[in-house]
């Protein structure tokens, strides 16, 4: 095998130190405002058994989770019946018993099903992991990427879709990123399908309401139109998801569903108790009701949200909603929750794009220690030491060569701080300390050195 | 589906808040430490094509590899002929493309590889990632589980086995642990295979040797004698493995071997650097030249470690080693490296066996405040608010319920502190604060309950 030829799949990603550093922060820092709010962290495995995941996510879905090859003898039992058919899914059924994660919904719906005795209620849980989809890559879609989602789940409380709302302000207020957030409520939209007699085709509707924003109210309708929809309905739809005005306003327009529908009624009054809601917090982050945000999944029976950057044309960075029966795909009735995911791999690229990224994120090594000296070894190691116990990170080179091959050793790493020992130093019991960004060099006790690169390396200790 | 089915598949685990909480304590442990050192973090994808990881790890290996069903019309490409013979192997590569990570070295080769332009050397880098193994599950051996890799690449410097040392003490005395380091060298094993006129069976003769602290002497000369050793190869072998004393006796048994083994002046060369490496550190764990150390896989060409806890019956928990080739897999060649895996899992379970995860590991949140009055609500919101800003992981409580129910919750959740606002805390402005511990109950004014928590719950920020 030659060294050109080898690589990582397509549609996965390596990373780098860099790029590390820079998913660290981010993740460290939306993990900070959820444990902030009191949500705890779980995992799951990355392999579910397919009977877990399989008609949870349409046809599409199913086609697109990785299914792991049953290991040992397999041929013993794959379906020749369906091979002859060619029938690809039934014999993948016949040799595949588990798959891999496709988000972290379905497998977090499991996990509450089957530790709900042990889970004091209401629950309150995060988690950041991968999941793997068999999409065709491209720019900003993996095969495989990571998801960060935060539910609670066993409360109907609206208190709840509240401290969603400000989970979502804080996280990018500490991102330092400028978003709006819209949301709906699923009942309104259920109310609106019954309202021009097609309660059936709920799916349908929010599908191709959901496009409006993208795509523009004329292809919205025409895509309703090839649904099968009406002119009479289409254009009784129109002013309930084009209106503008107040919130208030916006629930007056759904007034001729009032009389047909049975669920406006619930749906108005949970958007009028969480607009009220929302004016006893502050809010920094501006939150709109619109009757025309619709999101796909159709396992939302409540509120649902959507973030959007106000600054750059990336579109939906985050979304969730309410669902009353998320467990029970799983037998688990009455478990209502409500929770948002962060679409994190967006939010990276765009802070990227906007170059919010701190600069001083701390992508390497503090401090390299230069080895250019035999004879020095053990004033290095224990100079090495001493600075690692302090907290800074320390390389010491590992080869004895040569002052400016070691610098530029440093250069790459953008390494700040070099450690010089020479003859001089080493006779006067100094070591020189070198600037690599002023270039400036300052000789000092050996004994200080670890202090008084602290003091440098970690400026805002200093307060203390 | 009935709730009692749904479940994990056998070998994965589900992490729960209080399992996650002592995995991030292990894990965050282990990156300050790696990070003090100057290695970097990297991750690289769960999912590796199958000729990235076929061959690498021995037949068994393979057939422990888990691999993944091609996506679309995967029947097209399946290998009929292999399927007659009932050749599943073949019928596996016919249809599989990609493959789950089984280890994280080969993945950290290919890695190098392929980033090597990009990368100055010597590397250093950490990784912390899951892999996967179609093993037969039991007590403590998962098909989904941990490993902890640093390494440092593309230096030949004994320096780079000293640090990994002195990594090993540093992560052990920051858990608190009492452990063990032992060192040989593959070099003095080669040796020794040459020195019994056997160097063929060097393979075999570690693999044996490698069972001498496990099952003893004899067994181990049974099956080198299986292995078609005869009785004066074994005998020659004995003494060698078997010897006490100092190092410098243990490498004065080898005399033997010195007349035949090209190997075996080098070995002992680079065994007597390290000792004298190691007396110019300060050693608080002991660590021992073990002829016998031998490691089972065979890519190691140098030194070798292992670790084991002097507290419990463990084992190993901890090896590594150095390699001449291990990017020759992939073609590019003379980039000698060094590393060292820590069994996390283990390391873990042995934690939990030894009672020594801290106890005041923050498993959940600080503050419950109680939601008893719809009327206190703006106040509760604020409350809330403000503490969360302060650093205070705080939950409210999402509906309106009794204060016994509302207490009940907090103590399921072990949540140290409890915030209520009654109908006479309303009244005069103030928050009672109820230490859940002592079931002390103090009255603060509202604005100040923060700043009073915050005291209580971080007490050695009162230092500063």
């Amino acid at each position: 095998m030659s060294v050109s030829k080898v690589s990582n799949p397509k549609g996965t990603r390596d990373f780098t130190p860099g790029v590390m550093a820079k998913r660290n922060y981010l993740i460290s820092t939306i993990e900070r405002i959820f444990s902030s709010y009191g949500y705890q962290p779980i995992e799951t495995p990355a392999v579910e058994t397919l009977s877990t995941l399989l008609g949870k996510y349409g046809d599409e879905g199913d086609r697109l989770i990785f299914k792991i090859l049953n290991s040992g003898d397999f041929l013993r039992k794959l379906d020749k019946r369906a091979q002859e058919q060619l029938n690809n899914e039934k014999v993948a059924a016949s040799i595949c018993e588990r798959g891999l994660r496709y988000d972290l919904t379905v497998p977090f719906a499991r996990y509450v099903v089957q530790h709900h005795n042990e889970t004091p209620m209401p629950f309150k849980r995060y988690q950041i992991q991968p999941v793997w989809r068999a999409d065709r890559p491209q720019k900003g879609r993996y095969r495989e990427f990571f998801q960060c989602d935060i539910d609670v789940i066993g409360t109907t409380s609206l208190l709840n879709e509240l401290e969603l709302i400000l989970v979502v302000q804080d996280v990018f207020a500490a991102l330092g990123m400028e978003v709006e957030l819209l949301f709906n409520n699923r009942k309104l939209l259920a109310a609106m399908a019954e309202a021009i007699c097609a309660p059936s085709q709920l799916t349908d509707i929010t599908v191709a309401i959901d496009k409006l924003d993208k795509m523009g109210l004329e292809a919205v309708e025409d895509e309703l139109k090839g649904k099968g929809l009406s002119d009479v309905q289409i254009q009784t739809l129109r002013p309930m998801i084009t209106v503008s005005g107040t919130p208030e306003e916006k629930l007056q327009a759904l007034a001729p569903t009032l009389t047909a529908a049975q669920s406006a009624e619930l749906g108005m009054q949970e958007v009028r108790e969480l607009l009220s809601l929302l004016e006893k917090v502050k809010l920094t982050m501006p939150v709109r009701f619109d009757l025309s945000l619709a999101r796909g999944l159709n396992y939302y029976t409540g509120t649902i949200f959507e973030v959007k950057s106000t600054e750059g044309a990336m579109g939906s960075i985050c979304g969730g909603g309410r669902y009353d029966n998320l467990t029970g795909i799983f037998g688990l009735k009455d478990m209502s929750g409500v929770g948002i995911s962060f679409g994190i791999e967006r939010i990276y690229d765009l802070l990227e794009t906007l170059d919010r990224f701190p600069a001083d994120l701390a992508q390497g090594p503090d401090l390299l220690v230069l080895n250019l000296d035999q004879e020095a070894l053990p004033v290095l190691l224990e100079l090495t030491q001493t600075a690692r116990r302090a907290g800074i990170k320390t390389l010491l080179y590992p080869e004895t060569s040569t002052f400016k091959h070691q610098l530029d050793y440093a250069n790459k790493l953008s390494i700040p701080w070099v450690a010089i020992v020479g003859e001089r130093e080493l006779a006067q019991g100094e070591v020189s300390l070198k600037d690599m960004r002023s270039g400036e060099q300052t000789s000092v006790p050996r004994q200080d050195a670890p202090a008084w690169l602290t003091q440098r390396i970690f400026p805002t200790d200093i307060k203390h």
